[in-house]
């Protein structure tokens, strides 16, 4: 099995009101429409054209303040524990989290997108962008 | 702005029956349904369990196969070219993708899941999965 270590670099950083573990909300849904900011890497700014209008959008980015990475977490609302990928903590093997938040503005001349629902920790890498639609 | 590298350590492989760019389709929706094989590596198979029910789970893989990185790409159905983080090109500045597919069967003893709806090359590196649910 090919465990070549995969390299990316982040395309920018993500601003959130959360300062500390534990501020964070578990989810975006729980966020109580908290807004951030993206701020994009200037070289990259072009990618973010058409994407001004879309409602909501996928937030790729590293929980890189996650410490221990255990195969067995239990979830707040579960009884019993279970494996770590069928749960969101944002603490597993590559600690890589998935945020659906709402797209308020976007400026891509800027590199500065303003979202809300925002549930990453401040200063989170953000390492891609997708719209949440099909094209 | 903080560009320091990230590293992840692939967590399996998927396999699939789509063996060069251009036979793998677009978008899961576009898979007709296709059936592939979720590999996770020993070390990490305890991570799978409590899968097993859920109807469709995200996989976060990285599309290894992607050479050009353009900041503009021009989507099938759209007329002019767009930013490529408004699109899901699997070419961008960091080669990573995100698909939903169906879970078939959840094998978490032998590291292994069956999955429809496969839209990436046999080959490919897993990151993560999550539930699509909340939890």
């Amino acid at each position: 099995m090919n465990r070549k270590r995969i390299e990316f670099q982040p395309i920018g950083t993500i601003r959130t009101p959360w300062r500390r573990r534990g501020e964070a909300p578990r989810q975006t849904g729980l966020a109580g429409g908290a807004e951030g900011t993206v701020e994009i890497h200037p070289d990259l700014a072009e990618g973010l054209e058409g994407l001004e209008g879309l409602e909501r959008i996928w937030l790729i980015w590293q929980s890189d303040r996650c410490s221990r990475r255990p195969l067995k977490v239990k979830p707040p609302f579960d009884t019993s524990p279970k494996g770590v990928f069928a749960t969101r903590s944002p603490a597993r093997p590559n600690c890589i989290a998935l945020s659906c938040v709402r797209l308020l503005e976007a400026d891509a001349a800027a590199g500065r997108l303003k979202v809300a629902d925002v549930d990453m920790l401040d200063g989170s890498p953000l390492v891609d962008i997708k719209p949440t639609s099909l094209s």
